[in-house]
């Protein structure tokens, strides 16, 4: 998509903290870290939200949490715990119209989840 | 798994309000809800984290995005947004140790989640 931040995140147009790639996922640093550990996980396909995932496209979601569990034992948060968030929507406050994926760790995580 | 809960659960030896249900993918209204939909979705398959999902077992994480969609689109709260959180051990608060995603909406959800 032409005008997705992520998407240009992807390509290399714009600049990120890579943490993890495959052939189907991206992973970087959140610019705005909630926790020690905030990484967010994108499928490098374009899909918008949450509510566009069908069984056409959703094979991409099974690699996102593949990558999340590397990630979480590549950044020492597997034993101790972790959270991943997915924003759908407004009242979930998802500012990036590019599905992505939240992994979050490093501290004590309250409930509930906002 | 015999001792867990939620295998329990999708088994029909505990009771459960279903909300869905496919090969794949059991949900049920949390009983301890924190929003006016709250939902949880869970694998057939007892896999006991998201530490755990890995290339032979990943698929049904798919499946249970592809039910949050539908889920999400059946409790009138896709259009206005919901938030998809998995907690992975303690640091998180994992109660179950079965696999589970929170589907939560129906209100304006907070930032940070936890």
């Amino acid at each position: 998509m032409e005008d997705c931040l992520f998407c240009k995140i992807i390509n290399g147009d714009i600049p990120s903290e890579r943490v993890y790639e495959d052939e189907f996922v991206y992973a970087f640093k959140d610019i705005d870290p909630v926790a020690p550990v905030h990484v967010l996980i994108i499928p490098k396909e374009h899909i918008a939200s949450a509510n566009d995932i069908t069984a056409e496209n959703s094979l991409v979601i099974s690699k996102v949490f593949e990558a999340a569990a590397i990630i979480a034992k590549e950044a020492g948060i597997d034993a101790n715990g972790y959270r991943i968030v997915n924003n759908c929507g407004e009242l979930a406050g998802q500012t990036v119209k590019h599905l992505h994926f939240h992994l979050i760790g490093g501290r004590d995580l309250s409930w509930p989840p906002g």
